[in-house]
C-alpha cells in the first residue's frame, strides 16, 4: 500500500484536490494521508480543517506555520517556519508520496522539505504561467516534483519544455472542476441560506442581477491593495447592482485589502453590498452560475468561470498569461475601465462552457497514476 | 550606488565568489555586503569567515542556521531557519541584489527569503547537471534568479532551455579558477608548511608521488557513506603511497563519512596517511599540481582539475553528468575499481589544461554585469 | 554610557514603559535602544510601533514572533520562534542591560534570550500576584532578572522571599500611572474626537453615564471566552446604559472573545454599544475618569481605576489576588452578578484616589537606578 | 491511565531519571511516554538514544533541538527551536504529567511548552544552588513546575521559601544514586572492556592508580575554556599518573575546552592520557570507584562522588554552593592549586558513604507520587 499524504493549506487548495483526496481514499492499493496547515488551521479564513474533517477525512496533522504580520518579512518566514515543520510531520507518517497543490508558501515549505527528507513529490497545477511571484514558485516546483499533474494542455508542454521527464507528465484536468462539475449538474440541491443568513452587510436576492468580487493582493504590488480594492468597489457600486464580497486571502498585502472594504464599508457602502469572509463552494459555484459578471484577480474568474460559462472581468497582473476562455475580459485596476467592462459583461450574459481546464474527472485520473507511477529520487534534467 | 549582498555559506563557497567580492568591492558603482552564514561560521569547518575578514572584507552579519545531526530531517529544518533568518538578515541590509552560490542549503534558504521579500537575486554556478538532490536545487533557483552566471557553456544553454531570458545569462566563467589561475602563477610563493603543522597523522613529504582523497556523503545514498569512504581508503592502502585525506562537508550523511575515516584511523592505518580538516586553497591548489590521483566526489576533481591538469579518480553519483575534461576517470564506490583506476592515472601522469569552467576572469566580470544590469521583479518564462 | 533595550510587545507593554523610555532617553549617562515586538507590530492591535515613533522614539529593531492560531500551541511556539529572533537582535546592538515588562510571551521569550546571552535583565512589575499563568511567568522572570522595579509594596516584600537581593529591588512604582497622572491633569486637553470618528456601531455622548467593557481571554480557561463574554455583554445591556467595548489582547483565547463579540453585535446589540480596536490613552483614561462603572477583567480596572477612582466591576480570576483598592467589587462570569455589581457601583459613583501602583513618578526613578546599579551576571538565591 | 511523558535531553538526564522511568513504566496506574531530544540524539555525544532503546524503553518522539556554533547566541536560539518542536510534541503525546530534569537548556524549553500549553509539570533537582546560570534557569522552572522532585534536604527547604505548595515538594533522593548503588552492589559485573577497546590514546590499567578528568565550559566565562582545561591537564601529567578524560558536554565553550584538548593531546601529552567521549555509567562508576582521585567541574564529582566516596577536586565555580560531603576539595581553575590538591587527595585515598542526595530508591517513589498526586495547573505563590 502506497502511503500519499496530501498536505492542504488552504479553502482554495482543498477545491484543487478533494475529489483527488477522494479517490486516493478510496484506491485498493493507496493509503491516504492528510496534513492540513497554514490558513486552512484559522478562524479567520473559516476552519477549512473543519470542513475536511466533516467530508469524512481523518487529518494525520495539523501544522500552524504562519506568522502575523502579512508583510513580505513575515511571508518569507512563514516559509522556513513551514518548512521546519512539515520536515517533522514527513518523518513521522513516512509517506511515499507527498502531493502539494499549486505555488504558495506552504506548496514551497512542503517541496523544501520532502526534496531534503528523499521523498517522491507529486505536484498539481504546474506549467502554468501568470507573470507573479506564484510563476517562479510553481516552475521552481516543477524543478523538484517527480509527478507532474498540469491542469491544461499549454502547462503540459511547458513542463516538458523545463526539461522534465514526458512520462513523469500526467494531463488530467484540474480536480476543482470535478466538483464544479458536480454542483453544475445538481444546483437545484445546493443549500443557499448562507447568502441570507451569514456575512456582513445587506442580504442580497440572487434571483436579480447582482456581481461578484473576489480580489486578492498582488504580492508584489505591495501597498497597493488598498486602493486597488476601492477601485473596484467604487466601480461596482457606479452599476447600481447589489454586490457579493469576498474577503481576501492571506498574502503579504491582505489587510491593506481588508482595510480598503473596511473604509468602503464604513463610509460608502450605500446598502446594497454584502460581505462574506468565505462562502461553501457549492453556494459560490451557483452564485457563478447566476451571477452578471465575476470581478477581481482570483484564478477562479479563469477557470471556474471558463467551465461554467461565466462573464468575468479579470483584474490586473495577478492572472496574466494564464490560458483563459472566450468568456474574459481583462483590465486594469482603473475604476472607470472596470466600470465599463462590467456593463460589457452585464450586456454579453452567459457564455458557453469551454473544458481548457478539465473535464470533471482529474480526481480519478490522478489517484490511478499514484497507485502505478515509478520516479528516481534523483532526478536530472532532460537535456 | 547598488548594494550586493553576497552570502557565503562554507569555504567552498567563498573560494567560488571570493574574485567577484573583491571586484565589486572595487567597482565603483557598486556597495559590497557581506553575510556569513551556515559552514561558514564554525569552528569544526574551520572558521571561514575569520578567512573572509583576514582577507579585509567586513561581515555584516552572522546567520547560524545549521541543527546538528546531519540527518535529512535536520537538512530540511536548517533551510526553514535559514530562510527565518536570512530574511531578517535582508530586511535590515536592503540589497538591490543578492549573490547567491551553487546549490546547497544555504542557497536555498537564501533564495526564498529574497523571493518573498522582493529582491533580485543573482546566481553563480546554475545550468550544471550532476543529478544529485543538488541539481534539482540548481535548477530550482534558476527559476527564480533574475541574474545568471553559469561558469560553462552547455550551462548557459541549459539555463536558456529553462525559459529564462538569454539577455539575463552571462557566461562568466568559474570565479573559483580567477582564484586557481593566480596560485598556479605564483606556486613558489605558496606557505606549504601547514602540511607538517596541521592534521593528524603522519606528516608527508610531497616531493614524492601521493595521493589526495576529498569524498563527500551523496545525500540521495543516506547511510551508505561509512563503507563508500572504508572502500576509498582502502583501495588507497593497497598502492602503498602516502595520501592526504580531507574531512567530508557538513551534509546529511557526513556523520557516516565520519566514522569510516575513524576506523580507519584507528585500526587500518599502517602509518602513511595525514588527515585535515581543511587545507589553505593554495596549499590545496598546489597539492592539487603535485599529487599523482586526485581521488573522490568534489567537484574539484572535475572543475579545478580540468584546469590544472590534475590526474581525477571521479567516484560514484555525486558528479555525475557535469561537464568534465580529458583527465578524470570515473568508478563506482567499489574497492578494486577504485584501485585500478588510480594506478592508471598514476601511470599516465599530469594532463594539459583545459578551459571548460572559465578563463581566470569571471570576478571582474561578474562585478561589471551587477553594476548595469536591468530586470523585472516579477519574472516570467520565456515560453 | 549605558545602553539600555527596552523591549515593548504590547500597547499595554508601551504605556506601562513610555514615561521610564523619555526618561532613559533624556538621562546623559544613558542610551536608549527600542525593540518593538508581537502585538506592537500589527495592524490589528492598532500598529503601537507607529505611536511609538511619532513620540519621536527611533526604533532600532522590529522582531515579528507572533504564530497565526491563537491556541495554546500557538502561543507556545510564539514564544519559541521570540527567543531565536531577539536573541539576534540582542547580539546585533550588544545591551548593557535589556529592560522588560511584565508577564506575557513576549516578556518569556525576551528574558530567555538575555539569559543565555549573559546580559543583564531589568523588569517592571515582578512579584504581583493574580493566579494565572501569567504569574508562573512573572515569578519565573524575577528569578532571571537582576534588576526588579516593582510597582507595589507587596511585590517589594514577595520578590524578596523569592531570594533576590533587597539591594536589587526598587520600589518605584508603576510608569503607568506617570502617564495616568499626566492626563489626569490636563483633562481639558484631550482630543475626544476618536470616540465618534472611529470604532464599529453607535456613537456615544459621554456626558451622560456609559459603561466601560475590556475582558481578555483567560489563558487557563481556553475555550470558556465566548460565554463568558456574552454574560458580561448581557449584563451590560440590562442596565439599558450605552457602553464602550474593546477588542480583546492576543492571548490563546482571543478568537473566542471576539467571536462571542461579533455574534452579540450582529444577533443581539440594540444600537448603544460602541466597539473599538483601541483608543489612545489618553482619551481612554478620561473614559475611565467619567464612567459610570469599568466591567471586565483588565488590569487597568486594578490599577489605572485605584489612582482614578474609578467604580470597577472585575470578573473572574485574571486579576486573582492583585493588590485592589476600595473602588473594585469582585464577581464571578455570571450574568446576574455582573449586573448587580454594575448596579451598586453606578449608585456609588466615584472613588477617591489611592496611590497603591504609583505617584506618577516611575519613569525617573528607573532611569536613575539604571545608570548606576550594580549586577553580578551569575545570580545565586540569597537563601 | 495516567500518562507520564518524560523528556530526556542528555547522557546526564538519562542515568538522572532512568530508576524512574523503569518504575513509572513498571506502574499499574501509569503510562511512560519518552521523548529524546537534544544532544541525546546525537552521535557525537554517543547516541544516548540508542541505549534508552537498548534498555527497553519505546522513544515517542525524537526533537532535534541544537543549532550548531556553541555560542551564547545559538545556546539561546536552541532554547526557541526546542519550545517551538516540543509544543508539537506534546499536542500530539497530551501527557498529563511532564517530566523534566534539572537546569538546561532543554529543561527550560520543555518548561516553557507545558506552561503555555497548560500541562502540568514534574521537575527533578530543583532547588539546588550552583551560583551559575544553571542556577537561575533552575529556580525559575520551580516557579513554573507543579510537582517537584529535590534531591536533598537543603533543596526542599529552599523550594519552600520560593512560595511552592509544601505538599507539591516530595523529597525522593536523586533517581540517579538508585543506579550508582545499583552498581555499586554488582562491582564484579561490569564489563570494562571499552576501557581498552574505544576511545583515542593509550589505554590504562585501572589496578594501578589513575586520576579521572570530567570538565566542562562555565557558561558565564565563555571564551575562558581552553585555558582552564589546559590547567587541569598540565596539573595532572605533573602527578605522573595516567588519566582517564572525558570531553566536554554541548553547553556554549564546549568547543574552548575540546580545542584544549586537542592540543595538548597532539603537542603536550606524552603517553599515559586516554580520552573518551563518553563511557557506559557502570563503567563510569567502577572507574570512580578506583580512581585516585576525580578532578573537574562535572556534578558527578559532588553528588556520586559523595555515596561512592570517591576523593574529588571540583574547579572553579560551576558547583558553587551545592551541598557537598568530606571527600570534596574546591580549587580554582590554577595549575599549581589543582596539582596541590590532587597530591591531597592520592595521599587521603577513598572516603566513607555519605547519604546527602539519596539512598537508592528514588525511582520508585517518583512513580508513586506521580500516581496519586493533585494539582491546580493555575499555580499561585504561597505568600
Amino acid at each position: 500500500m502506497r502511503k500519499i499524504c496530501v498536505v492542504v493549506g488552504s479553502r482554495a487548495n482543498y477545491s484543487s484536490i478533494k475529489s483527488a483526496m477522494r479517490a486516493i481514499d478510496n484506491h485498493p492499493d493507496l493509503t491516504l494521508q492528510v496534513v492540513a496547515t497554514s490558513s486552512a488551521l484559522l478562524d479567520r479564513y473559516g476552519q477549512v480543517v473543519d470542513l475536511v474533517e466533516s467530508d469524512g477525512f481523518n487529518i494525520d496533522d495539523r501544522v500552524y506555520m504562519l506568522m502575523e504580520g502579512e508583510t513580505p518579512l513575515t511571508m518569507a518566514k512563514s516559509t522556513g517556519i513551514g518548512t521546519i515543520e512539515l520536515a517533522s510531520t514527513f518523518d513521522r507518517l513516512k509517506p511515499d508520496i507527498v502531493v502539494t497543490i499549486g505555488d504558495r508558501f506552504e506548496t514551497m515549505a512542503t517541496t523544501i522539505a520532502t526534496t531534503y527528507m528523499n521523498i517522491a513529490l507529486a505536484h498539481t497545477m504546474g506549467g502554468e504561467v501568470t507573470g507573479t511571484i506564484d510563476e517562479s514558485i510553481r516552475h521552481a516546483i516543477t524543478k523538484f516534483a517527480h509527478i507532474h499533474f498540469p491542469a491544461c494542455k499549454d502547462a503540459v508542454e511547458r513542463i516538458i519544455k523545463l526539461g522534465e521527464l514526458p512520462e513523469s507528465i500526467h494531463n488530467v484536468g484540474c480536480p476543482r472542476l470535478d466538483l464544479v462539475a458536480d454542483i453544475i449538474d445538481n444546483l437545484d440541491d445546493v443549500d443557499m441560506s448562507p447568502i441570507t443568513t451569514e456575512g456582513v452587510g445587506d442580504s442580497i436576492d440572487i434571483s436579480n442581477p447582482f456581481i461578484i468580487l473576489s480580489q486578492h493582493p498582488v504580492t508584489t504590488e505591495y501597498g497597493a491593495g488598498e486602493q486597488q480594492i476601492l477601485n473596484s468597489l467604487r466601480a461596482i457600486k457606479d452599476t447600481g447592482l447589489p454586490a457579493i464580497v469576498l474577503w481576501p486571502n492571506g498574502d503579504a498585502g491582505s489587510e491593506d485589502i481588508a482595510r480598503g472594504m473596511r473604509k468602503f464599508r464604513e463610509h460608502e457602502d450605500i446598502g446594497n453590498f454584502h460581505y462574506f469572509k468565505n462562502l461553501p463552494i457549492d453556494v459560490y459555484i451557483k452564485l457563478m452560475k447566476n451571477t452578471a459578471c465575476l470581478v477581481g484577480n482570483s484564478s477562479s474568474g479563469i477557470r471556474d468561470a471558463a467551465f461554467i460559462g461565466t462573464p468575468s472581468v479579470n483584474l490586473g497582473t495577478r492572472q496574466n498569461m494564464r490560458e483563459r476562455g472566450l468568456n474574459v475580459i481583462d483590465v486594469d485596476n482603473d475604476q472607470n475601465a472596470i466600470h465599463t467592462a462590467i456593463q460589457q459583461q452585464i450586456k454579453n450574459g452567459p457564455y458557453p462552457s469551454e473544458g481548457i481546464y478539465g473535464d470533471g474527472h482529474a480526481g480519478k485520473r490522478i489517484a490511478d497514476v499514484l497507485a502505478t507511477c515509478k520516479w528516481e529520487i534523483q532526478k536530472t534534467i532532460t537535456y
